[in-house]
């Protein structure tokens, strides 16, 4: 099963962050694509198999930001 | 000889911006210390010879930003 789920990440502000965030919600188990959107300020994450809400906030924590949204 | 110049870089955003100019700075030839402060947009070099201005401009768009005043 294919999830895609977006969340809203605050305080990306150039590409290095954008690569930052990318590089670590790729690193979660099950996931097959990130696509940040910077002007947006979201992520969007396909995986396959829906993710825990938690990890996915720990992992934005990790590269530095802060999720706005489960 | 120690030479401290101080440049202003437009387009730096956050941490990993610094990061990015530092690296490319302190790359420079005769380079001995490099610090950026990203809220004023300067990066102030201190190197054992006065640099070449152009090899500085050049440095600072490798890094993917744009110097403002050599």
């Amino acid at each position: 099963m294919t999830t895609t789920a977006t969340y809203t990440i605050k305080g990306m502000t150039c590409g290095h962050c954008v690569n930052a965030v990318s590089t670590e919600l790729s690193g979660l188990p099950g996931v097959n694509d990130v696509r940040v959107d910077l002007a947006a300020g979201t992520a969007t994450v396909t995986s396959d198999r829906p993710l825990d809400p938690q990890a996915v906030r720990e992992a934005v924590d990790e590269a530095g930001y802060e999720m706005s949204q489960a």
